[in-house]
């Protein structure tokens, strides 16, 4: 595979890369049946690597979190879309579609999440993710104040805020390194299942 | 300590933390003569606190990188200035007076890179890295290009964009956490050293 | 059928339109399958609905146009995606995977044109679409000087626009009336057919 | 007539244009005294001048409006101020002096309506239409319901939302072409007539 | 006459003001053959009024200037229109109709100096003095630079900025006291006279 | 000393000055201990250099002002801060710790107001200082409103304009002129007195 289609700086090798980087790899490869292009977009730099990851998995797989998987997609979605970032956009577009079984959700929420059907609460949600991803001068306790009047506690709002700074540095590396999602996520989970 | 001078978020006691982030937290207090209050504020959560260290370790001490620690610190607080972060322009303020040995430099940059004494070089480094962290989606092939004309390679495009990208994630969660800048941050490198 | 899944306003049955319009809608369910949203939505103020599609098919079929079907539909995508606008992004998306057969081009412009494979002349052609559609305050002389240098000629101009301007009107329409995209238009042609 | 003084493409001789068109446009020059130039510009594409002109009648003289020839008029310089384009503006805020008799309040309104002198609900009216035409992405469920408290009902907002769409396509149509707003224009309907 | 012609405050008596304030408001008066409204909106504090009008001599009237009473308006009038000043745009619109005897011009700057007939020095001088009203931290050399290349020298540039910052200062006063430009304003110069 | 540690131009050497102006700053010259730069940069245009001090003396000393001088300094460096004004920030910055005895609130206020420990009071002030300082053309009744509601009556809310407006004029001249901020400024007062 030519780096070409991956993103616009070379990648490196399976075989090249230390063993726990190729370890993770080739089980997401095994899980999903493809390599998402992130992993060996980033596997040249092995210590930015682990930390991407492991920060990854400290804000979408945290023990205690009261936030869905849908949910948390539709963060990464809402904001991802508002950076232009196609990689994070198309591929936890595949995601939410998949936690959701809503096959429509994640496109209307990357074209305009004001004209999704949310929640009054999911609405919220996404008001302060991505006021928090394009214009975090603003934040101020009022924001706060109103994802509290949702429902959300301290916790709910370090989460959601963890998630949207992530994907928020995420974005910037994708569109950085013209990281190209792959195909298979374009067409993933678009016919329903049952729910 | 009350938390109210930390942060807007209850933050743990010492001894209430793992072994490895206290040692971390005391070497820190060793070498600086105080706690860098987003020590603190990230402690809570242990994942988390790993993760943002190892990311910011490995963007800030990456190995052959060529970016001169004056210039790391150029890209955070012209970045954290537009993103509004006090504790980031305050604390990262007075890294680069230290580095620099320019006790005007950080203001400067601060309230307008564009009116700091700055080369040509570094002049791009923050015009990319300024657009980079405030309109991702503007970022286009014809960016990366000027960089190189100024000399850049593509490690150095690497290593301003994870900074960038880095410190991105955290203004975004200095900013939510209402994270204060220690008050030993302002005053310090403001009376020129001999170079 | 009830208008909540069509619009924000009630729309009239089918027996009760004015024959021209009802044959219309009635020729577009038999080739497409499905009546789409927007001949529903529009159908309640007849003279409306005449002037829109009359205006839609002459900016759409002009008879010696020498843009392709495919670069149209990259205008109303880059357009309607930067208005935000749910109807025109998807049910145009759909169009120009058809036109296209290329099952990644309607997201990718979407998401970010600046990220899209396109030739220098589709980046240009879009560049200008798109300040048309956003800032139109700003079009001067130069624009269509730049869209000269890369071939277009005056007629071609008078294409682009009238694509940009109407559906900038038609995204309005649909933004105030709620209008949904058909459920039939989010998987249509995401299989790559033979080219 | 040289055509640069009309915008920057060439137009038709009058004897050159299908019969429905010169009628047309010779039953204005009667009723004006002269041939308004969009006339001319738009003539060259027959097939669009007629969508043109029909949709201008559907949403301009729609039979049971209850939006005075006054508020039309408003809403039409409000939103071709924003969108700077100055055919619209100028002949159009003749349009506003005559009907209203008012001879200040289109200057005023094109300037900066928020310091015209108007009502709560024609404020909200300029409001609504302003934000439709330059931020459409930002219209939601709460934006009607400002409109409908108010008094407006559905169909008034179908009207403000027909003639703020139709005019920005209008404008966009007369940015590109260069359209120049005939002198007679400028003039007109400066002096308060008896009310 | 009431205050609520002139502005938001109340504005005192002619026979109450310091004897030099009503002197020049009387010379005005004389000349103009009515009081312009910024002048009594300003008397209530003399200290402001003399400063304010020293301020707008030394700019406007600086011995040696080259630029034209037509130019310096047309500065005045593109900033004050990006600005939304009213009393401004209306009254030194009418100075540029007198100035220039060009009755369109004004009117045409106002709504969008792009699309008014302006030589290329002409258009460089707006295109920096509302770079300078409006985004003055995006100001750099280069547009100095671009300034030099069209013809104008230091002195020049002093004189546009001190024009473009002098009126900056004036709209705001004049927004926030709802400053109503006089009627004899509109109507001043519409009808060409022999040049 | 040579005219690039001032400004972009030259500056006139102070015994070719007229007499009230070398004895105005010979006078600020022995209170501070050195001469301010914006003194030397305006000096060479005598007319404009009275009428900027008598303007900033009239906003900055009028008699019977209820607002403190920490309050003004506020307002200067808030607004300064959103130009990117480096003279006027850190210039007024020392102002605003020498006034306010609090030798962190001049960076807090210059980086973001709104994590800065105001009254809310105070933050009504910069929230209406920095709304007319950068998009004048929003200001409306409802804004004078909002200041009444803190408690602040039409004196103060002229008082909060005029120092809002001139400092708008003075970071526009010093940005054109590339004033530099004299070093002695960015080190005053980091020390806490004893209040």
């Amino acid at each position: 595979m030519s780096h070409s289609e991956i993103c616009r700086f070379p990648t490196p090798a399976l075989d090249q890369l230390p063993e726990d980087i190729r370890t993770r790899i080739l089980a997401v490869q095994e899980k999903a049946g493809f390599i998402p292009n992130v992993f060996l977009s980033l596997a040249c730099r092995p210590a930015e690597f682990r930390a991407f990851f492991a920060y990854h998995d400290a804000v979408m797989h945290r023990d205690g979190s009261t936030l869905t998987p849908t949910e948390k997609e539709m963060i990464i979605v809402a904001t991802s879309a508002k950076n232009g970032c196609q990689y994070c956009v198309v591929a936890h577009g595949a995601m939410l579609r998949i936690f959701s079984k809503e096959p429509l959700l994640a496109d209307q929420i990357a074209i305009n999440y004001l004209h999704a059907p949310l929640t009054d609460k999911q609405r919220a949600m996404l008001d302060f993710s991505t006021k928090l991803c394009r214009t975090p001068e603003l934040i101020g306790d009022e924001d706060l104040e109103t994802l509290k009047a949702q429902g959300f506690d301290d916790d709910d709002i370090l989460d959601i805020s963890g998630i949207t700074a992530f994907f928020g540095l995420s974005n910037r590396m994708a569109i950085v390194t013209g990281l190209q999602a792959n195909p298979e996520f374009y067409a993933m989970a678009r016919v329903p299942k049952d729910k």
